[in-house]
């Protein structure tokens, strides 16, 4: 994956600090393919979209949409595969050339939890995990800031970016980016975001003010449309919603973004490849016609 | 519809001089929906698209990517039906919210097949006949400029726009919209073209600037991309080929085009819905790019 200079200065400056704290854990890492043409950032699938089907059939439908990048959901490679499992899996995807380029979003409560989807992103070979580290609390998960150091340590002795996954108004951990930076800001800056531009909406705070705003920790993106900025906002096909995709596409490239947005369709469970290829060749129309 | 004022003129003009010449055949007409939100053009579908699905079936897909209009090919309605059996067709299409507003592609061998098609349209009560008026010659389909004369009669007679639909390189009449225009640039002008933009370019012609040349004389347009300007290209999802859409689009404003732009997909007939759901989304994704 491409990065911004800052961004690459800055990792790199990381990676260095971590060399000298702990060993790195090696592992076989995953190869991008190019990005989409004339732009740094990929089109990718979150894996969440094709939680109704097998690997094989999600892995056919995204060849249908020509897209090659997948976020991979624990229904797809189980969080308790072993490296051969995982081989497996990236082989699958080879035949329909697609990668495996993260996993998640995980819910991760306490260390062994966060423990145990670090060393799994370690045996899928993939350097970004998509996350939610939380605490119960009256059965509820919540933020946990004391689990975020955890997450830092493992962070550097993985060399792995991690992308807090923000969940809108719906009574779960970290609603926008916004307040992930609250969190995060003073953390490694491997810990960072993954950008639902649709819940971060339905929390009333604008995911293409935050994506320039937070662009350096923005690790990874939810691509999706909602029907409204509040909480009865619904998932609908990219450019049926209220969001100002040309907008969020200029602003992709002002922030020099180079990871993947990932289109998370929560619409049509049983049969989404329609609402995915409109919602996929919507984005691709917007960024053809905005490029000079 | 709505027409461009000079379009609208134009045609006034050509129907007052048809009411002096014979007496116009009266027929209850589709009333179209708006068109696409900003455009004073419609997005369609070409029925060629759904050939080997029923026509509710082809309604389903229609309304799964919010397409509102259905050029009627005679697999969904024969052309002997009955007016009944029409009405019955357009009230399951308003099951969909689908208009169909034009039927054809009609190939015409003679005066009799040119008529019955006229004779249909009035019974199915569309004013828009996309057509294919030729002779045989070798027992093969030729262009058949006595025959334009006629339709020409039946224009007047029924007040309909006629639409000759341009097939490219495949030895077929009628490769280009120029070509159709050396044929009846002094026909009444409610006789013209439906511009298929694929064939149009496998032919070596431009589209966008046949669009532009011909504006007036443009009343259906088949919408879709392709891989080659040459016989040797084939149909791809919108946004895949070679077509520049962008472009197309801004054409489409200049020439005040006010028809529909009918998604001809020729490719998966089997399972074309992916490859139309991305087209409709392509194509809708450089409107609102694009617009101001």
């Amino acid at each position: 994956m491409t990065m911004t200079r800052r961004a690459f200065v800055r990792r790199a400056a990381a990676g260095l600090a971590a060399a000298a704290a702990v060993p790195t854990v090696r592992a076989a890492s995953v190869v991008l393919p190019a990005p989409e043409p004339g732009e740094k950032f990929h089109i990718g699938m979150a894996g969440y979209t094709f939680r109704k089907f097998t690997l094989e059939d999600t892995l056919k439908a995204l060849q249908k949409v020509d897209v090659r990048l997948l976020c991979i959901k624990d229904f797809h490679l189980p969080l308790t595969c072993t490296e051969a499992e995982a081989a497996a899996f990236h082989e699958t995807c080879r035949k329909y050339n697609v990668t495996g380029y993260g996993v998640g979003p995980i819910y991760m409560v306490g260390e062994a939890e966060v423990d145990a989807a670090f060393d799994y992103a370690r045996r899928v070979g993939v350097k970004l995990i998509v996350g939610v580290p939380c605490k119960l609390a009256d059965k509820r998960r919540v933020e946990d800031t004391a689990l975020l150091r955890h997450v830092e340590r493992r962070v550097r002795e993985y060399d792995m970016r991690y992308a807090i996954h923000n969940h809108g108004p719906d009574n779960l951990p970290y609603p926008t980016a916004g307040e992930i930076m609250k969190l995060i800001g003073d953390l490694d800056p491997r810990i960072g975001i993954c950008l639902d531009i649709g819940h971060n909406l339905r929390s009333g705070a604008c995911p293409i003010e935050e994506l320039l705003r937070y662009r350096d920790r923005i690790h990874d993106i939810h691509l999706k449309d909602v029907t409204a900025a509040s909480k009865e906002g619904k998932t609908v096909e990219v450019g049926r919603g209220i969001i100002d995709i040309p907008k969020f596409v200029r602003a992709l490239r002002e922030a020099g973004y180079a990871g993947s947005c990932s289109l998370e369709f929560e619409k049509d469970a049983d049969d989404p490849v329609a609402g995915v290829a409109e919602s996929i060749g919507y984005f691709r129309g917007v960024l053809r016609a905005t490029r000079a």
